[in-house]
């Protein structure tokens, strides 16, 4: 059993800005490059999270994303609901027996019960260990330099030259 | 948020063992051709089912499957946890905040919920309705019967010229 990746790249976008302090916005390049995920996966999930509020889109040279509410006022729950294709956990509908088979509602029920508990966490309880987490994103950089940093991966060969001039 | 196919099968070969009379045997053909699933698949989760004291297999020429155990003393639960890969719901394997994230207990917490449903349900509950699932099932004629049937599937000719041979 499995959430699909789609709600995992949810989840990790919606840590990454929460983790920031009050004002410091994250981009698409950034948590692209810090989970390693590709960025045009990313662009649909961000673009679907703004679209739900869950993310807003501060425009401009020093633009980017923060939360659309506040951490403690979104719940799992709310996000897996809302990032999850649905909740069908077998496919019945070529199944000769379904008409008079019991699993659906036993499923279903079952369903309703691990949904319950997401529903009781909030965002802000992913991020309890925040300090930490902030160190394990590498401390959140002004966006200048994550920028540079991340045009330097992509460019590994461009950042390589510019060292060994700066070293001689 | 699904279950494996594997998990779906296991679970349908149960209910196909479980729905007939005491002493009235399935066979792999039998339970292929109801559902329309490939027999080599089946082959796999029956044997599977058999080692883990879900299925007994009757051997000779009137052999075939039965349930190991009563039908009200197999929990729901017990099948997925057996037939499941695993209940890691997101791969956090690679993920870089994973040392300090609390995604995984929370998703923990969640699955042990939805589990603690599927165990209060047994293979008995699911087939509550077995008057019906039995004349959805086709009525469970007699093996011999129900071998020629799927032999007449597999080779519709021969069954058209048989049965045109006897019209005329």
């Amino acid at each position: 059993m499995q959430l699909t990746r789609y709600t995992d790249y949810a989840i990790r976008v919606l840590l990454h800005v929460g983790a920031r302090d009050e004002g410091s916005l994250s981009s698409i390049s950034e948590i692209a490059s810090i989970y390693g995920i590709s960025k045009s996966h990313l662009m649909k999930v961000v673009q679907d999270l703004g679209q739900a509020g869950f993310l807003t889109t501060v425009r401009g040279r020093n633009g980017g994303l923060k939360l659309g509410r506040d951490a403690r006022a979104i719940t799992i729950g709310e996000i897996v609901r809302h990032a999850e294709q649905g909740f069908d956990l077998v496919d019945c509908s070529s199944c000769i027996i379904a008409p008079a088979c019991g699993l659906p509602n036993i499923l279903n029920e079952a369903t309703q019960a691990f949904l319950a508990v997401l529903d009781r966490y909030t965002l802000a309880d992913v991020l309890s260990r925040r300090a930490d987490l902030r160190g394990l994103f590498g401390g959140f950089q002004p966006l200048a330099k994550t920028i540079k940093r991340v045009a330097e991966k992509a460019e590994p060969d461009v950042a390589d030259a510019e060292r060994t001039s700066t070293d001689t």
